[in-house]
């Protein structure tokens, strides 16, 4: 692990990381902040997935999510979003390939060689950053933005006994079902549709649910809604019974301005469900 | 208007009236609670309205609302949930007649004599209780639990301008597609079920909705959700980009000791969005 840079933040320090990764077969970039209180101890984790077009760094200059952590004494991870890099496959659209993981592992050529990013987020980066960093292994939440947000619920309905708290902003949440999905699910996992169902968060909570309860926010004015149909989650999970809190906030859109106003919330209920 | 009793209640008085009521042609008994601030001037109102069962008093003595209502100086009402009294119409079902009023106007023999709950909270209750109270029109909440979710939700959509903000605790909020709504419409309404749209929380979501934000709650552990139906509601909401916030709270059933669990934050809720 290479350290790119140290900065104090809030009393603690916040890192950018960088390593070569197995799964991903490149170099990989990634941030970490440590609250004060992990000088004196292990802390609980907070890993935020970033949305599409985004690197390690969004969340972490724009989110204001320091300034909770540090309160809370929870640290905050910040993947990025996909493998990059002159040997690494990409796509001259946004939202497919470098900038677009998806949280998913590719079987299709010419991408599964790099994007292998649900291992990478589930087991290859959490080995690096547990042995590295004062981290609690037995007190981690997951968050996200966007195609983060559809990361951080599927990971949490697919690992609940590792993702002890959930909760997601604006999420891509029925991607099966949109072009913020069928998409990339066809480029990285091929035609049969049936394997795109295990990375879509309204069909896991049909079939699981979580066994906690989960916050998800949304903005009213967010120019993506038709893309996240957030509707195809929220009656799944109330159908479901699924204890979880849904807030459609007026006025808000898809932006960072928008994911720093509602940043505390986010800090403090993970720093609360991991106490 | 006749006093059957007011007591101090955290510095204000909690008051129990009666009146002939013209519409539902019986004497019919309310509940108002009187914060301190109406000492000193008027004071905006929330409407509570009670459900299946309830009359005036369920709310008044068993929801905890007055400690709330006084920090926050804001008044209630507990309206009863129907017409009652010998010579009003009854059944002996529990969801149907006396206690169940359903917040309709109702055309059909034999209820359409008495049975006038939706004229009667949206109009002769009102006229009575802000020529004899110290309450400002201009600042109307309206909720209510279970039956009472249903008319907060309905009378709220159909006259926004009147109720300034709504919140709703485990509503029946699809009655079009439920025993507890289609059973009654057909009684009270008819058969024609074009009639009975107007009081069906989700279709006036689909086709109107409210110009505020929407705060709903739901236990988890619920006896009754299949009849309640949150599902269609929230879907519905979220599909049209209404600004709510809905919590599916884990392990709360459909009992009082529930609805006072939540009682603080409604008032709050409420006492903000009017002030």
């Amino acid at each position: 692990m290479k350290t790119v840079s140290e900065n104090r933040s809030f009393g603690g320090v916040q890192g950018v990381y960088s390593h070569a990764s197995e799964a991903c077969k490149c170099e990989m970039t990634f941030a970490v902040y440590l609250p004060p209180q992990a000088e004196h101890g292990k802390v609980p984790v907070l890993w935020y997935l970033s949305g599409l077009t985004c690197t390690h760094e969004n969340a972490m200059t724009k989110a204001g999510a320091q300034a909770w952590a540090a309160e809370e004494g929870i640290a905050l991870i910040f993947p990025d979003t996909s493998p990059r890099g002159e040997g690494v496959p990409n796509d001259e659209a946004y939202d497919l390939g470098q900038g677009a993981g998806f949280y998913v592992d590719a079987t299709e050529a010419p991408w599964a060689a790099n994007f292998q990013m649900w291992h990478y987020i589930r087991h290859e980066l959490p080995e690096l950053v547990f042995s590295e960093f004062q981290l609690d292994r037995d007190r981690q939440g997951i968050t996200g933005h966007s195609m983060g947000g559809h990361g951080a619920l599927t990971l949490a309905m697919s690992f609940p006994e590792n993702y002890r708290s959930v909760s997601a902003i604006s999420p891509i949440a029925n991607p099966t079902k949109s072009d913020w999905g069928r998409k990339q699910f066809a480029a990285y996992l091929g035609p049969d549709e049936s394997k795109w169902r295990a990375h879509d968060a309204t069909i896991l909570m049909e079939e699981r649910g979580y066994p906690g309860t989960i916050l998800i926010d949304q903005g009213s004015a967010d120019q993506f809604l038709d893309l996240l149909k957030p509707e195809a989650l929220v009656a799944a999970a109330a159908a479901r019974r699924q204890p979880f809190e849904f807030r459609m906030i007026e006025g808000y859109d898809h932006s960072y301005f928008y994911v720093a106003s509602v940043m505390e919330d986010h800090v403090r209920w993970h720093a609360e469900n991991l106490r």
